[in-house]
């Protein structure tokens, strides 16, 4: 550990800021908080709203409701705009909202909901949310770093991520854009905050420190992610993002399942699959064999789908050879439990696709 | 990294409560959150406070006013005893205000507060709130797994720490105790919060998960540093950083320097000095060549203390080797800038001091 107020700590401090700029491809100021992304969700609520104030908090998932369980909890005048569990937020839902709350003063949506699967269409949301003047905030913790995301191009407010996901890091940092436009609403909202203030955290990220102790290991994490993300080059990332997603897709509809997404909106972070078994008991047993037997950790559903799906994490560190590895694991593990019977399948389908992938400058016959 | 929804974590995490349970002397639950000890803070005043209750907040130096003003923030109406910088808070002063202001509920104070050096007598504190039936909330940060601490005796409420002093682990991590009565406050407290919630935190752990996610390679090390101190024992631990803290403060002295804190309730975890400069610029001259020439990195005052005092920590993973190392780069950085010009005079005393901490048992000539 080093002296996090002296200049060595300073140094690593800039680096993350400056990488975090590049990556999330802003000037916007770039706060650091020692907490989880949810602590950076309420970062979000706290310095944009006040009690009584309307926002409109489009929700599907998880994520999302919790975002809004904030909103409300501080008092602010909720409006939600939710949708089935699987399906992206429609942009004409949103013009349709605001024009129908016209006191709604800020937007507040996930871009990547990892309890779904799901991946919105950021640009067409912003472009409504911006025509209507109204600042915007978006929980992008388990999309930034990975999938394609400028936040200055699409004007974004409060931008949430945190070390644990794209950034390749250990959880414990919240690293948040925040706006011009953003700190200006800061000066006037009322909500109490001392922890999670934007503008007394600025005064010390000004000064090169964090107002209080800050995450050190973590920082020393995030400053090597994001040099591991600046030798690969952004690009280079988000495809690869795109085609191991595409990977994990193919493979699992091979082996039969079916996607909790819609088309077209499905994440290439994390992907949500409809259980194979025939009970929440089944699941369980499966996702048990999977980590008991074969050294494969897979994620159920949260909440209400709790023991409906599971979900496949795939994203940071991944690459074409983890996902070979993952669905051979899963497939294994269905033959194992009984729920399938031929092997090979899931591979011989992401072999496909990264082909596919792997083509797209210059075609070839894939199958 | 590992599933922190999976059983590798909740082994980790229950191995880490009942290390806590038994460092902090305590049956009482232990949340765990990921932020800083100032995160820490902010949880025990919105979990017990409502805005408008009256509240006692006896404040030392900077991090007692750190938690006034967060009293302050949410709203509470903060009744102040502060004492001079170097004094500790008296229980007499204690039983006055208390008897001055009976509509207090709640009395917030510091065990050992990192700006001045001072420990406070907790024990004398503690019998004066209770015998009148406040709730005591204590941020023991800096004090608590260093400093003699005994929670249930003292039928402490909430009692913070951090991950980065005693438990000699990276930052990251706030640990705090909470006893049932606090958990009763906290159902009836109405100030705002989510990420801080008591009630919602219990309930996850309850099922060996966290509400959010957790800072998990801080917690490993977490688990290593209590058993690193389950190892030692205790009251070892307890006894090493006394004999520390006196051998610093000897060596200290005998460079014709002077302590800030009051004699007998000087801190063994942190020692704040007396500029031996004339100025601030020659504090600030002399830190830096510790720092660049020396390599050790000593802290200067905060707030009010800046250019007054500089601050030499010694807790955690530190004995003997380590007191005449920071003595003898100190006095070697005095000589090198001409503030001193005789060496050997601090760690001849921190010899003798140590010669006399060993002999407690046994007595021995010093000297």
């Amino acid at each position: 550990m080093i002296n996090h107020r002296g200049p060595e700590f300073a140094a690593v401090m800039d680096d993350v800021i400056g990488g975090m700029r590049w990556a999330l491809r802003t000037d916007n100021d770039i706060l650091l908080y020692p907490c989880s992304g949810t602590g950076g969700l309420e970062a979000g609520v706290v310095n944009l709203l006040s009690p009584g104030e309307q926002a409109l908090f489009c929700t599907m998932g998880s994520f999302g409701d919790r975002w809004a369980t904030i909103g409300v909890t501080y008092g602010a005048e909720v409006v939600r705009l939710t949708v089935p569990q699987g399906e992206p937020i429609d942009p004409e839902d949103v013009e349709r909202t605001l024009a129908e709350h016209p006191d709604v003063t800020t937007v507040f949506v996930t871009h990547n909901e990892t309890s779904t699967g799901v991946t919105n269409d950021l640009a067409a949301i912003s472009g409504v949310v911006k025509s209507r003047g109204k600042l915007l905030a978006v929980d992008s913790v388990s999309g930034a770093g990975c999938l394609p995301l400028q936040t200055d191009e699409l004007d974004i407010d409060v931008l949430v991520t945190g070390s644990q996901k794209g950034w390749m890091s250990p959880p414990g940092i919240a690293m948040i854009a925040v706006s011009a436009a953003a700190f200006a609403r800061a000066k006037t909202a009322t909500s109490p905050r001392v922890y999670f203030d934007f503008d007394r955290e600025k005064k010390y990220q000004d000064k090169h420190q964090t107002f209080t102790t800050p995450a050190v290991s973590v920082m020393y994490a995030l400053q090597e992610g994001l040099a591991m993300l600046r030798e690969e080059g952004l690009e280079n990332v988000w495809a690869r993002h795109a085609r191991v997603g595409r990977m994990i897709r193919a493979g699992v509809k091979a082996m039969g399942m079916k996607l909790l997404a819609a088309e077209g909106h499905r994440s290439d972070t994390v992907t949500a699959v409809h259980s194979p078994a025939d009970s929440p008991e089944a699941l369980k047993s499966l996702l048990t064999t999977l980590r008991t037997t074969h050294s494969l950790v897979l994620a159920g559903g949260q909440d209400s789908l709790q023991g409906k799906i599971f979900r496949i994490g795939h994203l940071g560190w991944i690459d074409d050879a983890d996902a070979y590895t993952i669905l051979s694991l899963l497939e294994a593990g269905l033959i194992s439990t009984g729920l399938r019977t031929r092997g090979g399948l899931a591979v011989a389908a992401a072999q496909a696709e990264a082909r596919g992938g792997v083509a797209q400058a210059e075609p070839v016959t894939v199958g």
